[in-house]
């Protein structure tokens, strides 16, 4: 049986898998990513690490069949990195830098969000369709967007910028990206926590959530499990804002299912739930009722999604 | 020179058109659209002008090398038209009716929008870029996406419904699809002289537009050339929303060219001004200064983005 690698750069860790061709994980493993000298050492320390797991396996890297790449940036069909500055990488063909670097020909090359989402495509929440939508909800918000099974990558290298789409057009604060009333402002774990904040600044209502020695994401969804009221208000207005994306994506790309991610999704059904109330109000009727669902392969999507890139 | 027949099928007439493979158009002839019975008698009225036209060229039927179809209503890859009351027509394979009717094999259906979108990327506006958009504003906003060269269909057949992106969450009158604040509301010919009235009757301000006996999309596009300052308010507010569609689709599928069409867009450069300024501020750093193109091919883009489907 066919062997590839799957492997995922973080600003933090590098996580690599080595996976059978049916999609079986044989062994994961991870380093640290190592960022001095503009990240000039992060595709060495990769290849060495390859080589030596190869090795353990008894495998040359003549033997891997292809390895798939995720990374932190805007990243073209062609394999091309367009300024990651989370590794501190410039504009090169990563692509061919591994080739070099392993003698493997197949390498594929994603932008990490996109690469995750083909992997709960392949084996998590999307399974079953080829067309798919994530949104990835934890520090930030993320996504990316699958069709006919392959990544929508787009001419820059930046489509399924979900989080950066905007659903207020009248935000005062400005987002990390420069602009206003991006989904990221609300929909990320510090996002809903600044909306509670918000919201209990400019109301005087009973709430659990005023007891609260640290407002976390997850308090306030625990809060509205409950049936606090304000906390219910503030799902409410978070399934508005995510639903609202969902529209836009739906009109636009039409896909299949949704798959919701990060750590915010562990909210579970309340979530979904909220979502798909106020997807369903914004979309014209051809597109209503499209399924919603959770990720299910956590940090693992990436090394599954990369590996994924390599097979078809 | 292979030759193939576009077919553009529209709720009056179904214009056709005679294509060598590099894209000459030989000639084009038009016949009317008979919705009697269901839309029965369309694909057979079709077949016979063909056959007819193909007959005036010595040419049979086997030697037609493909024939592309634009239907306006909702197209899934494997040319089955799901639901089309425009033409009367319920679900059924039109890419199957086709080829039983004439025989040849090469045959690919698309809705109407999404092929005309194709038709502006091969031979009009989006021509020298494989990752377009374009928006048409008509009677109606309608819409594509072309990805890779190819048309995004989406998994219901709905992708690239632009014209009902909601861009207005507090507008209270309903949009002809069942929603509120749809592009469509603002942007297509009715709308922009809806939008105009309704300011008119809210402000004093001196203008033009007062003395119109009929106000029109153009009439206002006309004063606001001249300096009027309510009908360039008129048009700066018709780039807002039209700038804030095209970042959705920026954020979402990033494309290398926005192609506006429609009888509005012959308003040029003006409008094109407009929706830039808007898009430049609601997108991220990596996507701005795109290319924003006015549409070339007419009524024609219809039946040149037919035989590109079935060229490619």
């Amino acid at each position: 049986m066919k062997t590839y690698f799957g492997i995922d750069i973080g600003g933090t860790t590098i996580k690599f898998g080595l996976f059978h061709e049916d999609g079986e994980l044989l062994e994961k493993w991870e380093i640290p990513t190592r960022k001095e000298h503009a990240g000039a050492l992060i595709p060495e320390d990769i290849a060495f690490s390859l080589k030596e797991h190869a090795e353990k396996k008894k495998l040359t890297m003549a033997e891997i069949s292809g390895i798939g790449v995720g990374v932190p940036g805007p990243v073209t069909e062609d394999g091309v990195v367009h300024q990651c500055p989370n590794l501190g990488w410039g504009t090169f063909s990563v692509a061919e830098k591994f080739q070099e670097l392993t003698g493997v020909e197949n390498i594929k090359i994603g932008n990490d969000a996109n690469v995750a989402t083909l992997g709960e495509m392949w084996r998590g929440g999307g399974k079953g369709s080829e067309n798919i939508v994530m949104i990835t909800l934890g520090t930030g918000v993320g996504g990316g967007v699958v069709i006919h099974g392959k990544i929508l990558t787009g001419s820059r290298g930046a489509a399924g910028e979900i989080g950066h789409l905007c659903v207020n057009y009248h935000e005062p604060d400005t987002c990390g990206c420069g602009k206003h009333g991006c989904l990221e402002q609300y929909a990320s774990a510090t996002g809903i926590v600044k909306e509670a904040k918000r919201l209990l600044a400019r109301d005087s209502r009973e709430t659990k959530l005023r007891d609260m020695e640290k407002l976390s994401a997850k308090g306030i969804f625990d809060a509205a499990k409950l049936g606090d009221t304000v906390a219910l208000e503030l799902v409410e207005q978070l399934g508005f804002y995510l639903g609202m994306a969902s529209s836009y994506l739906a009109q636009i790309v039409d896909p299949e299912v949704y798959v919701i991610g990060g750590g915010v999704s562990r909210a579970g059904k309340i979530l979904l739930d909220a979502i798909e109330k106020h997807y369903d109000e914004n979309v014209m009727d051809a597109l209503k009722q499209k399924e919603f669902r959770l990720a299910e392969l956590g940090n693992d999507a990436g090394i599954y999604g990369a590996v994924k890139m390599v097979l078809s």
